[in-house]
């Protein structure tokens, strides 16, 4: 099935493109529905391809060699995944699962390649997100060396991408707890009993869809190991 | 100090360029010695450059917030660093420390981003690197998704290069037990004492500076979790 026009000046990447490069690619890229809990991207898949999400969300996943999940990085819609096999040739190196009910649109690794290498700007981006991804997880793996788990959790919450409403730091439909707990390497059960105490003790606050960090030193002061888990 | 050609000539980024682009570079590198221990790039540092090793050996280490060492990688003679901060123009995402006495030859950030935009060939290189950096760091942070120390550690030797030795893999000059604590989130003392074990039970055998993998099934099956790490 063929993208519109509209759908591929949705996606970031492409929107340095002129109407005259985005035109044959409508016709190369295909649709694809995934449930929730589908396999988008496959580590053992000798296809490659380059995923813009439409809408719902992804994540990037990886299991140890004992089979315990390792979360990695969310795609949102307008979204790309799947550069790092465009760009070494190597199989993917994670798994790519629907976290919602989601849309992608797949572009070849061909055309894929030539459109990045034809275009210094999309050349430049893609650099750009690989050196982001290096840094994120870098961070995962730095935040991986604090032995607390009710640590990592709160230096993670403050990883996440933040506004400010009335003054106060809020997080727009935060991660679920069996997503945060994949991503800390602890239990669902623990990343639940921590939001409990942080609920308790008002750190945070649930407003909606959104968490309001509402004592954001003592969360720093946690984090950073200053002050001591709050208790029940 | 300017850099000779023929020094330049081995620093493996640099091996598409013609010689015409290279003497411009001979005169704006600069060397700078380190002494074992010495920062060779801060996190903190306002000051973007691409390094180049000439000797010794070089480790890029990052600190949780509570102040413990977490290790990311090796850079070895010939191979460069400093190409996040280029790409993405944020501050260096870890500190880079000499491991061994090294030599290190230095180019301003201005002139490593002409060079590397100017030769496709450079701009290609430096992506699968990036990329390649991306799979390496998840490989760690996967790792160490392990619960068992032990397990990690037989995780890693089986990640670092081989090389057959009369049809046994050998790891030449491997890291220190200290380096690989902090790659795998131990204690120098579990690594050394993981060590004796797989010692005293002929997994691994040391040959001069080289870690001969004697029983690599057996490895392989403690990495995995389906054998019991060795006990004393």
């Amino acid at each position: 099935m063929p993208v519109s026009l509209q759908l591929l000046s949705q996606f970031t990447l492409l929107q340095p493109l002129p109407r005259e490069a985005l035109e044959p690619l409508s016709t190369r890229m295909n649709l694809r529905q995934f449930a929730r809990r589908g396999m988008v991207m496959s580590k053992d898949s000798p296809v490659q391809e380059l995923g813009f999400l439409v809408d719902g969300r992804l994540q990037g996943v990886d299991f140890t060699v004992d089979g315990r999940s390792v979360g990695m990085y969310f795609v949102d819609p307008g979204d790309y995944f799947g550069e790092l096999s465009l760009v070494d040739g190597q199989p993917p190196s994670e798994f790519v699962v629907a976290a919602v009910k989601s849309t992608v649109a797949f572009l070849d690794a061909t055309a894929a390649r030539e459109l990045i290498l034809g275009h210094p700007a999309l050349a430049q981006a893609v650099m750009v997100r690989l050196a982001q991804r290096v840094r994120t997880v870098m961070a995962q793996r730095t935040l991986l060396g604090l032995p607390n788990p009710f640590q990592r959790l709160c230096v993670l919450i403050l990883q996440l991408p933040q506004r400010m409403v009335d003054g106060v730091a809020e997080i727009e439909q935060p991660p679920t707890h069996q997503e945060l707990a994949i991503m800390i390497n602890a239990s669902r059960e623990t990343v639940t009993r921590a939001f409990q105490l942080l609920f308790l003790h008002k750190v945070l606050v649930r407003e909606g869809n959104a968490l309001r960090l509402t004592q954001p030193v003592l969360l720093k002061d946690i984090a950073e190991g200053r002050a001591d888990p709050p208790k029940a």
